[in-house]
């Protein structure tokens, strides 16, 4: 791939096109320069461009698509795999303006956002109207259009689904500069190829986001949480499968283990409401009350207590849960602060493979002699695996992640998992991406993208590219 | 496209690799030369060749790309828009023998079948597992992988969603005869482009279905239903996006009208068991026991009440629900009784212009001087609306129904609908497919067709063929 960079002239017509939203040069900030995820490299985009409609989306499409310059699209830069990283330089394309919720329709139960909506400011769009948006991954300062883009999962995935089950329609403008429609209020569809589940996940390799309509369900009234301390992680993972089978629906199933907890007790500055276990199962269930969600306590609790969990406490109060899942949500800052390098694998394996995966993961850590932190949705089979540097010296480290990951993602392959649960493939994890799928599959999606991108400027060097 | 006829040569080669399972000439029944929908024309195929493994598959493939012969794949052969019919002649690759259960996970909760699994038969597969397959298509004669290939709804998606959502691994055979594996028993991932969602629902013109890996989740223990007999179909309509909103999670909401009752009490011989009413919706609700199923049981009748329903029926016995959801299952059959010949439309609007558009279906037909029947999923905005020729002469009908479904499909456009909800594409919408997506989609659609199978040779003709 080879583009051309972005001139005076280029940088002339995109400020007469977006007045004060064209930065070039030492304006820009180098927060454009990474994601969460440093150790992928820092990249200097030439020129940031924040766009504030669709027509300067596809106005600045059709530019670059003419002139062969590389469009990195970048939403809120939360992402963990270098996916709206400018590492072919370029234009920058930023929809960080673009944050209008357009509609909450009551009637049809939808919403349609502008793609830089944060997640985090989304549920005021909601209040009063009874209905919610189950999506909830870990990141809430991340984009709404960046989570479609990324079919991001989180912690309720497992009875509600991930940002894929609730994208219904998306306006989206290719590389050519054309606006498209894809799906709409329609709540299911066998009309030709599914183009709009083709979009979601794909990174921004296919068209760039403009709009997105996503489908709200209505609130369940209540939700409680139950924790239930193991004696040892093995112990702990090894129960998921029965929580899972037992027909209590849970909305979210995560492990996590004391070294964690730790992290986050130090980052957070709290104490973490149980200290008596080295590993926790955390499974929260949503409902129309308590009383109706009373059979399915008690059915947890005497299968938690019958198949190795010492005890199980029922987080029911706005404090307690609070400080059981403010825990759980600063998991990643918190490895982050405790090592000065990290680097991540987000592998989903079908359910039943989590305990070997885990007990995998350890090994391959003690083996290598790096420090892993794990935690996850053990409900749905995705794991985040943290290699941390600490003290090794750079030589070392770097020998050493570079192996620990490439072990990693052989075992999650031998038991039948793919690369990424949640997080995408970025630039990062193509490697590993293009070594799961072998060549016929990579082919075909390189047949996609040259059908959407035939100049391959939409975020090139990402998934396929 | 142009084809190459069968040769001698050609069925030569075939009966030296699926000795016994190829047909030619005469020897093929006239079943095989149309679907539910004869309305759309008799295509005879050259040869019928019925597969066995994947590797017969795999080797026909090969053989027809290299040959330049049509292929086309047939399931059960219960579609309702010519999918899985002839029109290029050539090859039908037939699945009817393929039809074992290869696996049922309990752990992971999957299920690893061949394509030709009828959509009845699979239960038995799972009794005594405490696990269910949610998809409930109407057709129970319908196979698996044809489901799985034209995205089939059916009743219970209301709550539980359309097949695709179950689709978790495909063992899929391209053109060139290369065998891929798509996804497995992960339940989610972000690992590139979605190839199995592009697969499910690309009926057989991109890749021919070999496996199939099915999400299961735990049973639901009791179910039950609320029949709410309106005065008219308007009232009864209009009552469905309360029942949606109220948080009760219904697995279906379906309308029926009286007429069409009508209908099926004289195919089935049996009355329905309320005759009270011109229009009715029918809710389902599953849960854990009717206690837990008691408040949203009193929330609806309570709000069914308030907003026009002339009573609340239960139907809790097995008895009473029979012959209440035996009758809603005979309706297609019952209405194809009822008039010599009909044509359909399967469009899904927003859920809250269902009302709108049942009336306007209304007014077509009084306009049009064709009777129309209508009946579907009120809970998702899939309406299945029946155009019936009775005793209108030949030349009037003709010309009348291509003018009913052209001004039902352009209501739906109008509406953000779409062409198809569940039925599919097939040969017989695609016109309507590319007045409804435009020709920017539409060449998207034909560029992953290319990537895919470059010569065209899966099933010419079909949703973008």
């Amino acid at each position: 791939m080879s583009f051309n960079h972005v001139t005076e002239a280029d940088l002339k017509y995109f400020e007469e096109l977006l007045p004060g939203r064209v930065f070039s040069g030492e304006e820009i900030s180098t927060d454009y320069d990474h994601d969460e995820m440093t150790i992928y490299g820092h990249y200097m985009p030439e020129a940031v461009l924040q766009a504030l409609t669709t027509e300067d989306v596809s106005a600045v499409l059709r530019y670059c698509n003419e002139h062969n310059i590389a469009v990195t699209p970048r939403g809120a830069g939360t992402g963990l795999c270098g996916g709206c990283v400018a590492i072919h330089g370029g234009v920058m394309l930023s929809t960080e303006k673009m944050k209008k919720v357009l509609e909450v329709d009551v009637k049809n139960m939808t919403a349609t956002v502008e793609p830089g909506v944060l997640l985090m400011e989304f549920p005021k769009a909601l209040e009063g109207t009874g209905l919610f948006y189950p999506p909830d991954p870990g990141e809430k300062t991340a984009t709404m259009g960046g989570n479609a883009m990324t079919n991001a999962g989180g912690m309720r995935a497992v009875r509600y689904g991930v940002t894929r089950d609730y994208v219904l329609g998306m306006e989206v403008v290719l590389a050519s500069g054309e606006v498209i429609n894809l799906g709409g209020k329609n709540v299911k569809t066998s009309s030709g190829y599914s183009l709009i589940d083709l979009m979601v996940g794909s990174e921004g390799t296919l068209g760039f986001l403009t709009k997105l309509t996503v489908k709200l369900i209505p609130e369940p009234k209540v939700n409680l949480s139950l924790l239930m301390p193991f004696d040892d992680l093995d112990a702990c993972i090894g129960a998921v499968p029965a929580v899972l089978g037992c027909g209590c629906e849970p909305t979210a199933v995560e492990f996590m283990e004391r070294e964690v907890i730790a992290c986050a007790e130090t980052y957070l500055g709290k104490q973490f409401p149980d200290t008596s276990a080295d590993a926790y199962l955390l499974v929260r269930l949503d409902g129309a009350s308590v009383e109706a969600l009373q059979p399915a306590m008690d059915q947890l609790t005497d299968l938690a207590l019958s198949i190795g969990a010492k005890d199980v406490l029922l987080a029911d109060t706005d404090e307690r849960k609070e400080s059981i899942w403010n825990a759980r949500g600063a998991f990643l800052e918190a490895i982050k602060g405790s090592t000065p390098e990290m680097d991540e694998c987000d592998v989903v394996v079908p359910r039943e493979d989590i305990p070997a995966f885990v007990r995998k993961s350890v090994e391959i850590g003690k083996k290598l002699g790096v420090r892993i932190c794990s935690f996850g949705h053990a409900g749905d089979g995705n794991l985040h695996i943290y290699a941390c540097k600490d003290d090794l010296a750079d030589e070392v480290w770097e020998k050493a992640v570079e192996q620990v990951m490439d072990e990693l993602y052989i075992a999650a392959k031998e038991m039948g998992g793919e690369v990424s649960g949640e997080h995408g493939i970025g630039h990062a994890k193509k490697g590993f991406l293009a070594e799961s799928m072998g060549e016929t599959q990579m082919n075909l999606m390189r047949g996609i993208k040259a059908a959407f991108d035939p100049k391959g400027i939409l975020n090139p060097g990402k998934v396929v590219g």
